[in-house]
């Protein structure tokens, strides 16, 4: 298996676990019948379905940038290891929103978007250490996708501040952005330059 | 790794991250001895084998599917996620179920059955838009297998929201339901057009 | 990737996760200073080592015995889901003997043996439904090492079974005995007919 | 998938798993609000980051050795078993340290680097048993690179045990060398003879 493949491998891992333990952390809530407390739990719902679907969404967007990397380094690995021990934490910032969510606690959203602001930084200086100067890239690595890519890197890190400050002024308004964000990365598939995965390329 | 590989890759993760963490959700119940304890735990026993067979069973048959699928396009990704968020969600039902089943509650059988009911449409949908007009098969995919897989589909989410419903009448004929259900596809080898792993295939 | 490779793939996957959630019940242990915690705690370091070590080896070998499976079936995959449910099982029976080891319970120790013992013969039932006829094997697969792992398999179930009885004469020797078992498997390095892995035996 | 291949895939998952997990012990600490209690629980950031860049090291490191390696034989992957054991045991320290370091205790910061110690121990058994006599390395081995993991290697477990015996001196300055053994190894990217990863080697 190539340097690549294999890092991919460890990341997939990572956001894989990552993903799957935030589950643990979804309880039933309050008291009365087991149908009241299921209802009860949405705030448990809420910060779950966010998460995985960030996860996942940066998941299928890392999947997308490592198919322009050719080789890594030292550097890179750590910058790597850096990311994956934010995309890590996300299930403690994930459990204190769930918990806090029904006080509107203002506090609990700000850790959890301070999280994914985290998280967007290291994202993105792992994208542009490598594409800097094309200094990881592929030869063959498709210029307009290259600038699609950075294009779209460089809102991300504003996007996530700018939410995470709104948590000071609303916890609800903060979480509803932290949705739309996700949704809008969902539903935005041309959000890297319009390319579809490499495989689809071929006809472009 | 192509793109069918590694999405396989992070799905088989948290398919086997969400079976293994259904454990943590084991155990012993009421007072006593140890041995009465572990004798009182069964409803832990039942809803973790239900739900292990059944994501047991999904994933074998997300093989024989993804034998099929030639290509993935970024539609076929953010179902995939939504599928998957679904699979990782099934841990908490399984715990709602285990302690609540004793007291044959109908809405913590009726929440298990909404999961996998929730489950088999998304995975429907993965399906469906893979296979329509043949849009992400591959050239060389078997016609009579790809009618006997869009066959066996069609039934499932109508078969766990019978069961779901069934909740309403009785906790425990859900339960019994849902066994049934795995039980049917573990023996119903032939559920998939009677084909054998693409491997097994050359011969006929 | 090859039916039998994404096969092994999963199954290193649940190997892996449910070895590392063993530690999720270690825990510190009565009362009094950290250190003295620490040392109290022993039962859970005793009882997650000879889980790990006893993981570890069934893996090992299961990587020796799919060197020889050339094919996989609906049944092979079926018996491998249950036997893929006992190994997911164990950190369970592994909770319950660590936090019951102190009052020497005979159930907690019957418990773990029985969990063992149900894995072993799953595991057995997966081997002979390859190898009778050599049903699955590659046909390049050497006579002498088939053999050299039937004849090896023969005494699993039946020493667990020995050691799982011996728990209701003392859990204690129970313990010894399953400890015994793994560290035998641990030495016994020829009990799979002398072999080494396959890319040590080209030079035979 | 070769048997070295296989290794990894497994030895990685453990260690995203471990490293995983970490997350699942930290919590907020004592009372008061929200933000208090976020600020008062950094005895278990401080863990988590330690025992997360650690392992993630460790990962990039194993990698590097990896690539040297051409055949496992029982042994190998036995001492592998052990050296897992223990890197899928580190949640346990890094739990009782976040939990004790507040109170500053010793024995808390003892058994964590203790448990490190362990691993390094179990890392260079695991090296110096593959390249001794150049027992299990491709023939294609670059001899400056194996002499200078050889010579990284050394130092490793008297590193550890210097920080681990520092502990009954005072917890806060063994956690701080544990902390700065950890950025050692990030900074010192020259740690394995100055070599870059084998993709980046061809150029040298």
């Amino acid at each position: 298996m190539s340097d690549t493949a294999r890092l991919e491998t460890f990341s997939d891992g990572i956001f894989a676990i990552a993903a799957t333990l935030l589950i643990l952390d979804v309880n039933l809530s309050g008291n009365g019948s087991v149908a009241h407390q299921l209802v009860q739990a949405w705030p448990s719902y809420a910060a779950y379905g966010i998460s995985f679907a960030t996860l996942g969404i940066v998941w299928v967007n890392h999947h997308t940038v490592f198919t322009q990397i050719a080789r890594i380094d030292r550097t890179f690995l750590f910058i790597n290891v850096l990311f994956l021990m934010v995309v890590a934490f996300t299930p403690f910032p994930t459990r204190v929103l769930a918990d806090n969510l029904r006080d509107q606690s203002k506090a609990a959203a700000f850790f959890y978007g301070l999280t994914y602001t985290s998280m967007a930084i290291c994202y993105g200086a792992l994208w542009f250490y490598a594409a800097h100067g094309r200094r990881l890239l592929a030869p063959t690595a498709d210029e307009r996708l290259v600038s699609g890519i950075s294009r779209s890197f460089r809102p991300g890190t504003l996007i996530y501040a700018v939410a995470t400050l709104s948590s000071l002024v609303s916890a609800i308004l903060a979480v509803v952005l932290y949705a739309l964000i996700a949704l809008f990365y969902v539903v935005e598939s041309s959000v890297f330059g319009r390319n579809e995965p490499a495989s689809e390329a071929a006809g472009e």
